[in-house]
């Protein structure tokens, strides 16, 4: 299933800037990064519970927020992109 | 049904900072804010068509992007918050 996942981290907060690189570090494991905070990654049920326990474990609850979105199997008719483009197509074949 | 929009606007290119203004407005006329640069919007098909022309009137398709997920109806078991929250049930009755 596709995971959208967007995230604000407290920049000004102590210790902002190592918790916005950690939650990035983490969701790239999982995904790719669409636009600066946000990220797409397709992932079963059991990877998606562990993404969150690394997530939760790498956040400030009281500065900084998390959001899932399950978007199910079949995502590609539900989302649309205009503008400049940095994605790829992760289930697409890599090109070199 | 429930449209999400996600943004990110160049604003170090020329007038970024005014088109990143006008995006936030014009999301806000049609949802909620539930993050930085992502708004959750409950619209019909022909208000999300009104949406996207107004919102691609306003960015520069060279420096900036937008992204649509449409959700469907039943949105509410799709969605998961964790950390601080900003956001108000959009659907829920006003408490003042």
């Amino acid at each position: 299933m596709l995971v959208l996942i967007t995230y604000d981290v407290s920049v000004i907060s102590e210790g902002g800037q190592r918790r916005l690189r950690k939650v990035a570090k983490i969701c790239q494991k999982y995904g790719q990064r669409v636009q600066n905070s946000v990220f797409e990654c397709v992932i079963n049920t059991t990877q998606f519970a562990q993404l969150q326990m690394e997530l939760l474990a790498s956040i400030d609850e009281d500065c900084d927020s998390l959001r899932f979105y399950r978007l199910g199997d079949n995502y590609k008719a539900k989302v649309q992109h205009i503008g400049v483009n940095n994605a790829v197509d992760i289930e697409g074949p890599l090109l070199f």
